[in-house]
């Protein structure tokens, strides 16, 4: 369950100390893009420091810290030093290659302790072109157990143009959406850049899990209710989603394979739909993290 | 020329007698997910007798039967009892390799009896993943003619969500046609599920016509004469074709290449079009089944 | 730089005289579609003799030459005779395969002289499917300078219909342009064959720089101007990269890594492509090809 993931830069301990108060489901302590050259070192004891006050907290968010792409000479120092105990996993910006992402996995190993997972970040034109073979070993240890499409730096990198629709990068955002799938990785959506309009926020988050995404990277605390709400089941879905199981069940009994429901021929994967969003709407009740938090 | 195919569940042997009333160019006869589990032994006789009283017909549609997905445990007993003599071919669910595909060849020879055909379906992460690779020895014995794109069940398997306008399946509905297109199986765009909306089928047909299907899939009669309609050549675009040959054929004497036809700059690649859309519309008229079947 | 390709049939010496005039970046005299087969062998005289006046030109285009494709009968006579000394290159039209391009540098070696570059036309279904391994070892002499996705030809060879909004090959357009810009290789964009239609030619063009494009194939001079002005950054696109990269430096020296800047959030890849943006302005000042020339 990770429908929001708010990032803060290492160097800011204000805002990486506030993060959980939006109540996302991880939060990323950024030693990369939000981390200027001058400041990469100091930042990560401030990394460490950040993530051991948030990792103990009651009902907290899982944490993750963003390291430096493995091509880059702060990458192996980043693994090695800026990790607390308890965080989650390190989110690895730019990855490119099988060989990269193994890479990573050996500075994990060599670290010892726990094993931590892998968030795989493609956001360059050769890590989209990569993606498939990259995500096919994702269930080798340390697992890599979610992914990102970062839109920002792939237009960046492919010389593309951001538009507000986004058909720029839908090609790109729907392969690393079917290559997560088919691997079983989760798939995490682009950022936002227009901090404050909501309204794109919210459709660009429709669309994201219109193609399989099931969350979004967040930079800003004001996205994360947001982002929480469009990648949980609507009140509308679930109680559709329970009508039709409802008929289906009477209607199978009969010996029907397919039936017609609300005006839509439905069948076995509509079901398995269904049932999957219920079993997504239980799994954040469980973990206390509603559509729309009063605690 | 396979502009419909409609459906009917082999254990319902009162629309199987009636699929060919809409005059779809095709029926599929189904194992698979119309037939519930308790019901798949039962429906292969069902899925003989429909076939034989179908295939006999004067200028009828073609018979096709869909059996289970090869990893079921119905797939080789559906291939070796449920096919009747005269059927033109099987309709393989949840194609997803190579070797997947090469099971279903070996399953077809080993029934012996003429040589029948496959349409694979593309339905699944993993099936549009490997696309390429199973339709490039498409031509071989026994023959993949064609191909469909199953979105719902794409959808539903990536975790992607369903809209009208289909961008959620935009990537793969154009892979799928691509790798049809340059291996010469004839590709078939996916089902409509909201029956009745004529409106709805007809854009989604006519997109699917844009991006290179040949054909629909159809749940319900109501779909078949729009999908005839909609992939058969129009009026309008047979009499465009016939001034541009004509004003081809004048101009290039003169040694043009090129040339502005009705406000459109105008080569080979268009030529090629127009040619084809007119041999369509002959094999239309030689199969008696026009755009207005009034017989 | 080549923000404007204009293409002349090598058979019409009156329009290729007068390519210069509307001042694309490069003229193409073509052999190929724009040329009957029953000229082909006269039309390389033509070539030779269009360029030749072309290539001595003062602050004139760079002069190419299209080629018939390498599984034609004319290819190698093409390549051997019918290049002027002093063109840039060639164009080869439906490059489909690795082994394809190693004919068209075996035929540009083995007609000696100084070092030809090639740009590689990628339109048919199988080009498309081939378009990452053909552009791979685009660095390796004699080097793919750019290339173009043609799609009038795309949609024709896998059986798709244009439509103005252009879906139908978003797939196939998105994917040149990933490889193109993975491999280093100019990615031209396809024609618009709507003669005369400056609305449709200016919204295809902006779409086709939104997905990472960087010039305009051209078939009439009217397109030329039309294709400079959109790939050339905008003075408010300029304007706006002067204000963000002043307020960068005078963040990050205070240790900021992102900052919110007019409403959206932003780090190092928005400023790489500011500074990008700035670059290809210099570039087109030092070229002396303004967005309004009035030279």
């Amino acid at each position: 369950m990770l429908r929001s993931l708010l990032f803060a830069p290492a160097t800011r301990p204000d805002l990486v100390a506030k993060l959980p108060r939006s109540r996302p489901d991880a939060v990323i302590i950024d030693l990369e893009d939000a981390v200027p050259a001058a400041h990469k070192v100091a930042a990560r004891v401030e990394a460490v420091a950040g993530a051991a006050a948030l990792v103990g907290l009651p009902n907290g968010p899982r944490v993750y810290v963003r390291v430096n792409a493995v091509d880059t000479p702060w990458f192996a120092e980043d693994v090695a030093t800026a990790l607390a105990p308890g965080v989650a996993g390190i989110v690895v910006p730019k990855v490119e290659s099988v060989a990269g992402l193994q890479t990573v996995r050996d500075a994990l190993l060599a670290r010892g302790g726990p094993p931590l997972s892998i968030i795989a970040g493609f956001e360059s034109g050769r890590g989209v072109l990569e993606v498939e073979p990259v995500l096919a070993g994702a269930a080798e240890g340390p697992v890599v157990e979610a992914c990102y499409f970062g839109a920002e730096d792939y237009a960046a990198d492919i010389g593309a143009r951001r538009t507000v629709a986004g058909d720029e990068v839908l090609y790109a955002r729907s392969r690393v959406a079917l290559a997560s799938a088919v691997h079983s990785v989760l798939a995490l959506d682009q950022v936002v850049v227009a901090i404050g309009d909501d309204e794109r926020f919210l459709a660009d988050a429709e669309r994201g899990r219109d193609l399989g995404y099931r969350g979004k990277t967040c930079i800003h605390p004001g996205q994360v209710p947001l982002a929480n709400r469009v990648f949980s089941p609507s009140e509308e879905e679930l109680s559709r989603s329970v009508r039709m199981l409802a008929t289906w069940q009477s209607r199978t009994q009969d010996g029907h394979g397919a039936l017609l429901f609300e005006g839509r021929m439905v069948d076995e994967p509509a079901i398995r739909e269904a049932r999957a969003l219920l079993a997504t709407a239980e799994a954040i009740r469980e973990g206390g993290r509603g559509r729309d938090p009063a605690a």
